[in-house]
């Protein structure tokens, strides 16, 4: 509830007891990575007041990680003045909408069933909704970004793996377990490159972070063409350097980005034949090469499309890239 | 609008005026098929009250077939008595749900944009829908099968080709378009097999009547294993044929329906991931193979799906194999 209270400054001379209350209703936005967790503050007109970020791979031991999350949370809040907590929204990989758990992620370190929602519950007196941090983005994109008005599109998420999100005749598709939307498990190569799920050959095992520097090693494998990328160890190279190598003209990464987008471009096509979107938003840091992987998968998807469907849908990068759509779209689900 | 009289029979000799009319509500369903297209008069209780069927092939100019297709209409309307007529619902490959047309359809004689909906309307004062000939299927499992009540199915209608219907959140999903649910024409194998769409390797040139020929072909080919399908040129071996010889022991034949049953069970645990649907249901007649066509798939299904998904997804024949679904379920457009 916002109490809004409009007057002269100076009345408040005339009712020296008057007490003026201005509460802010607050959201907390989750959004759990296999790499980092961010936490965000977020008022109703989707400004994030505070915000902060802890290591998801640091914590091995789930209650480590549980208490480092809540001590995160509580001083997130201490930051926010007084005000009204609407919820906490968690967008996390295997996240469960219907039952709150985050189940058997493969890139997260806490291995089976967590019961996520239950747990900040313990610590928190409010609604806790949990979904897969690729869905909360989804939300962010329909609510907040190019997607507003769309009935029929697909977010594709690109991080340490990647996640999507489908939304159908203007619903989020949750299928008939709540896990709907693994499109970065659908296999893009039969029996190709090892994957955390215990598969091989999973889409995001190519188009991901992690995808495009395994595809950077196995390019140097393949051709003697010189690269800066061979001076770095694996242990070490980021899809960011590949990125700032393309951009300077280094032959190999340049390869590595084309592959990608090949790879992504063509499973695409595939997506297409089933749900035939609008338009694909593609998120994360290796949107921010749009001519090397927004407008390449475009053309890669073009390419491979049934002719029914070509020249029909948009590929795009997000609206809100350099935003934390995964805080603001899980923040959303409690709002 | 249907009149009930219940009345003694006795009563008619004592007001021996009185006119009774029980005028039949029928709804013309349509299933055009690659191979022949069948035409039924339905009556609002499901029953085809007068049904014929024609050549889809033999018509290579359009006009033809049109008119062939309408004078069979009209027979079948002769044949219901007095009636009022709903509508002509019409399944068809490519079908489009909003435009009424034909579109680029890969398995039919006409190439091009065909305006059916327009067409049939020259000839008929009446409502005409045209859909997907496999999203009428799925309507009919829907509304009068295995699917009653489910809110996210999906459907596979093995025929020439490989048709398909999704449905979400108690929706049947036409897209952006109306194109959705082209999943024969999702790619099986980069570079594979020549398909009528004009690219290659998509699931129906494997998992369908004329694929598992195509593989049994293959197989007499690889193999040195004594088979009956090799007394039998290609032109004239049918599934039925391969079918036949499978339930005999032929070997090939049964290694032809494990290799359809692989690829397509592999395609389908990939579509779980995005779709999540409670059940897969297989119509066609393919699909009367239970052990060797639905039992397999779902065995190949489980070995290649993503962990979370397994064990929750049925695959299941359609509940009503030996009805004509497309049919119902394109005169279920209009009823």
């Amino acid at each position: 509830m916002r109490k809004i209270c409009i007057f002269d400054a100076q009345i408040l001379t005339l009712i020296p007891n008057i007490i003026i209350t201005d509460m802010k209703n607050i959201s907390i936005g989750i959004d759990i990575g296999g790499t980092n967790t961010v936490i965000g503050a977020v008022a109703d007109d989707a400004t994030i007041i505070a915000e902060a970020s802890l290591s998801t791979q640091k914590y091995v031991v789930l209650d480590d990680y549980i208490n480092a999350l809540v001590s995160n949370i509580k001083d997130i809040l201490a930051k926010c003045g007084e005000h009204t907590l609407r919820g906490i929204g968690v967008g996390v990989p295997n996240g469960n909408f219907y039952s709150g758990a985050i189940e058997m992620a493969p890139n997260l370190p806490w291995k089976g069933k967590v019961m996520l929602a239950d747990l900040l519950r313990r610590h928190f007196d409010t609604k806790v909704v949990v979904t897969n941090d690729a869905k909360a983005a989804t939300i962010g994109e329909m609510v907040y970004g190019g997607a507003k008005g769309m009935k029929n599109f697909v977010m594709i998420t690109l991080g340490t793996g990647l996640g999507s999100g489908v939304v159908v005749n203007g619903s989020l598709v949750y299928g008939a377990d709540g896990f709907a939307g693994e499109f970065g498990h659908s296999v893009a190569i039969p029996g190709g490159r090892e994957c955390g799920c215990g598969r091989q050959g999973c889409l995001e095992t190519y188009a991901s972070a992690t995808g495009i520097k395994r595809t950077a090693f196995e390019l140097m494998a393949k051709y003697n063409t010189p690269s800066k990328m061979r001076d770095i160890p694996f242990s070490k190279l980021t899809s960011k350097d590949i990125y700032i190598f393309a951009t300077e003209g280094d032959a190999l990464a340049l390869k590595a980005f084309d592959f990608t987008a090949d790879i992504l471009g063509r499973k695409l096509a595939d997506l297409c034949t089933v749900l035939s979107p609008e338009a694909v938003f593609i998120f994360g840091g290796l949107a921010n090469a749009k001519e090397l992987i927004v407008d390449a998968t475009k053309k890669y998807m073009e390419q491979y499309m049934l002719p029914v469907f070509r020249n029909k849908v948009k590929v795009l990068p997000s609206a809100l890239l350099g935003t934390n759509i995964a805080v603001l779209g899980s923040a959303a689900l409690v709002a």
